[in-house]
């Protein structure tokens, strides 16, 4: 029987849940301040510490790798239990790292679980899951509408015992990060077979010749440093045939299993991101006093923040409902649900952040409070696996299948 | 564990849907435009000959008082298990009847099992579980703003073994059917109690001397025949002692027991209604042409039914979470997801069905489908027991209550 | 220079601006339930003594044939002198008839001036100025999407000195009118021309042979006798060839002058019914009281108030905007703003009117106010003239032609 | 009689926008990848080069203090005439300066022009006037609700020939530009008067000992350098009794002038902005290709674009009357227009650009388009001078106050 827990949750999920909630409180939310002001010092692409110390503190306290669903390599929690703790992380934007289960490294790593040689999980993957490397995922680029992906047109050219790549990328994130050791890219290697056979995903290190970082991008003004989004430009990269993944044209087949996962991690977290804005926004309206009154007794105030939880639980029901459909039917039946996730969370999140924006008066559109930048991370989320209007579209054709 | 079942259910619930479905198909669905003919067709106030074969078949097939929680007068299902089957109903605006699952009734009936004397129940809701009688709620008032109860003004005064009734009340719904036989009636009784316990409910034989129906209401051009909204005056009405339900006083406490199933059911039906008029578009964008294509190969049409798809995921996700806490926690712990589910059911429902109307064309606005008076009908509700309004603020106050 | 007056008019515009608003306040309002009870006693289809009276004195007090512009068969007004004046009809529904200002008769007498010929000009179009007659628009088809014209079906086939016209329209609005003489009928006459010279339009007396009204729709529950809309069987109906309109083939060449200022007309009433919806609003919120507060104390109230104010402003401009061009330009250069407008005005005064509903609770939805037909009204303006989509499409195709 | 232009204008403002239009076509489009280029260059708080040698040509083509209204310090156009010429400066977000159009300076210069003594007019004035120096608005604060001014509690207090200032102010912008010589001050001079004149406006030096700028504000991400948001302490800052404007307690009567163009000129550089990035909207989809097919061919795309075009119309409209009005019956009976075109115009401005951000992908978030740089400014209108919640209130006061 397919179910969905509300509020509990098995308990296991659970008593990883409490453990998770203690380290938020104990080591994430006190060192807010401290995450921001190392950022601030010095150089922007760099290794902060806090978060090194923090992982640490993670990996002893066994909170680590949490997302790995049905793995042991973490603690295989089900998509359905993921989801309240990743919903936990996504209250404070930078905290998934600590537990090893920041994007798009968990992507990555996904796909190297899944689909990895046993070499390439040895050089790749196990300094990935040991949190010593970070990485990134090389697919967007400038010039063409990437979210056609039959689009792509960076080439991977055979010679001799090479892959040749030749190519500009952009939205690579991560890649501003000194520790980030290898792209996973997806490119065309086949230009000759069927449409969806045509594309390849294979491993590029960082350091290899012909690898260089054009420029950093900046979204709404932030360059989210020292993570970062890079334009990447690859010319006449060689990388070993072993760096292939899966094999050659199997690309779509590949980024099916790898999109359905991160797609639903980003909308948990943003769950959790709109509940701590909703969260502040109380906060604000009860201690900040206007024209005599309280803000927290204007009416209209009232009503956002009504919308807001009415808008928060029925995102986290269909969150919850998507990953269930993907533990118990698996990615491909789910995948009209993740279509209505990625399509609500992201406006869910925005609008409830906007809201606290408001309430906030000047300070909640200056770094004051983490409401700002989480409104451009949400944003970006309208476009980041393919825009809003791509998965109504798909939710479209697939509901309009049952009347053929 | 708490949870919610998605697509699967408990197998008691399973087998009662899978029946319900299957006397949908045989009985309602074939006879809708029989059901439109009898009413259009001689007196407006009468009963249908339809209905009554109808209502037999289905206490026959075990499909009657479905709606009774916990209870051995039906089934007994849980609200939770009860949803997909009202959801079910709802896909036909008059079925709910058929099963003795209809407003008021399933209200009233639910008050008498709970609050009522042995005579009371013997007298009024025996009948009414039997299908025989019909009853209604005679509560909100022309003068005053209903949304706040205390401000109801019908007195019931005692004078010797009986109550006099004075006062007038409208959207008294069901009253225009020939077998409505009583009025649960919401008065004030003890004006100088503490403003929560001046309110009693009574129960009212509509053929007491001094009870009047002063004209039929309509909503949106729909008199809502034969069941229709009545204007009632009540002058000088006498009732026995023994009609007053539980006790003087006691009306608001029967009233919050009152409100939260019935509310839910009206939500669940809504789904069942939006669900169907999101087929109905379907269908007739698939087999519409303009402009040389389908009318469902265009961009902004295919918006529309995806955003139809997500509206109705969420607010039956919505109502389910409701239904689950009203089940496992009380209808109190539950109040505001109920508020939550009463605001966005009825906004969601008139949104899809509008859409499908707009896709219909004249036909859409017409009486040549259900959907124009379907859409009138979840308009009325985000009135009826109580406006949007008041229940964004009381989503409001339990959120900020947190923050004190 | 072109110009928009705002608050202020021509001199001339003024004048007749404050005599009509007179008239309202000496004739109209005062009888609007005087109105309501004679359309609900007796027959349905009648002639309203009432708007007879009425009629014979708006034609003494000079405020008769108000809409036709740049012509001596009214006062010609401009299409912005027009627009106040029939804005100030549009606060009563009803009202327009009464100057012999409302449609379809008006889009009517509008194309017989411009291209009837002598003959059906004295026939047909001098009793409809004198407003001895009433008629309708036979265009719309049950079979077809008749927004998109060409694809109407109807045959109009020459026999001898005859036109013999074949098929089934509906919505012909008015044709429920014991006064109605004729109704002008689009058809294909020329099915081998080019697309956009098929169709004609044509004078069908309704009291033909093979001119059947075949039923009344309903717009939400409203069958708006006595006026009505209906729909139209014409079998075999023989027409004389004088009939025939400016000549075969060229119906939409007068549908393109026919719909601009109708489409327009519509606009300028919506917006004075807005108004009316407000001022109502305003007054139900000043003096109702809940919760122990008016009603227009509440913050969410003042903001649905205020955002009335913003929209309906916005709209009046837009209004005159387009006025002015077809004025000063043509029509022909006024499509995108004519097709602006269409869009706009429905929705807005579908909004304003909803809000006004919600602040009236039951009495909202009710026969009590004249909020509900209005809105159905305003909802039916939505699909009427070309669905909303068929207009946006418009106006994204000229802008878009901008930058080919 | 009153009037709006639409398309046209006076001969005199048509001369000018003729020149406007060629200046902005030869010197401002050309420059914009200049202008960005300066700006990241090197330190971040400085003098553009190419302000300076643009503002040069401005003045000597007669470009200059376009803005003074019925002034001969400008060509002294009406408000009206001014909203064709504010809106196309608005197209490229740094262009006001250049004609010495830009807020603050602009409202600083009509609180002189108006108020200031006729030493203030010399030392102060003139330079701005000149475009020689810069000066800021020191209002908001960061520990109380500012858009209550009654509420801000910077001192003001005399000690012998001076004012002692004490306080903490923020968002005072254009502080962080080197050539900013002064801040206009809003605090709090007489606490015991009532509330209305407790409030003074005071001319402060930038480098008066006391003044700091505590830091610089991020909107967005942005710092919008070289011009700045800053917080700024004033720590018993010394200034002379002349530089009090109008008289002590006089604050409001000075705000009540200064806001009123100002807000308006900011939402006519919006409607330039808003056309701006729908031009850059239709651009793109023509030219970009997804699925085998323009983008622009998308139905959902084309909507988007209509809709568009609608909202800036309206929009521009609302600006006109708003300016028309304050023109010729004043600025305090324009006050329900202004309140409604300050929050028509930036909301519009937001929906618009975030559309054409969304047809641009990636593209449309990153600095590769002035797009994100612009919603940041339109959303940060939704608070500067004053929320849309204080505007809103205020349009809903004077609409109800005619039913009182």
């Amino acid at each position: 029987m397919s179910q969905i827990s509300i509020g509990e949750s098995s308990e296991r999920a659970s008593e990883i849940k409490n453990r998770l909630t203690a380290f938020m409180d104990e080591y994430i939310y006190p060192n807010e301040s401290v995450y921001y002001s190392q950022v601030a010092n010095g150089e922007r692409w760099k290794i902060l510490p806090l978060i090194e110390e923090l992982k640490a503190r993670a990996r002893t306290a066994g909170l680590w790798n949490l997302f790995l669903p049905e793995s042991d390599l973490g603690p295989g929690l089900t998509n359905l239990e993921y989801a309240p703790l990743c919903e936990i992380m996504g209250r404070v934007t930078w905290s998934a790292e600590v537990f090893n289960c920041s994007a798009p490294d968990t992507g990555n790593m996904e796909v190297l679980v899944r689909y990895g040689s046993p070499e390439q999980k040895e050089e790749w993957l196990a300094p990935l899951l040991a949190g010593e490397i970070r990485s990134c995922f090389a697919m967007t680029e400038p010039d063409v509408a990437s979210s056609d992906a039959t689009s792509i047109k960076t080439s991977i050219v055979r010679r001799g015992d090479n892959w040749i790549i030749n190519g500009r990328k952009w939205w690579t994130s991560g890649a501003g990060d000194p520790r980030c050791r290898f792209a996973i890219l997806l490119g065309r290697s086949s230009p000759d077979a069927p449409r969806h056979l045509q594309q390849s995903m294979i491993i590029v290190p960082l350091n290899a010749p012909g690898v260089s970082i054009n420029r950093m991008l900046t979204l709404f003004g932030y360059d989210d440093a020292p993570h970062g989004h890079a334009e990447v430009n690859f010319e006449n990269v060689e990388v070993p045939i072993a760096n292939m993944i899966l094999g050659e044209g199997r690309g779509f087949e590949i980024a099916q299993g790898r999109l359905g996962p991160g797609r639903i991690h980003h909308c948990m977290r943003l769950i959790g991101l709109a509940e701590r804005a909703l969260e502040l926004m109380c906060q604000r309206v009860q201690s900040r006093v206007a024209f005599g009154r309280k803000l927290s007794e204007m009416g209209s105030i009232r009503q956002d923040i009504a919308q807001s939880r009415i808008e928060i639980e029925q995102a986290r029901l269909l969150v919850m409902k998507a990953a269930l459909m993907m533990d118990t039917q698996g990615n491909r039946a789910a995948r009209q649900e993740i279509a209505m996730i990625k399509v609500v969370a992201p406006i869910m999140a925005q609008r409830i952040i906007d809201r606290a924006i408001q309430s906030h008066g000047g300070a909640g559109v200056s770094q004051d409070t983490f409401l700002a930048a989480a409104w451009a991370g949400a944003r970006s989320l309208r476009l980041a696996d393919g825009p809003d209007e791509v998965h109504l579209e798909s939710i479209a054709r697939l509901e309009l299948k049952r009347y053929d």
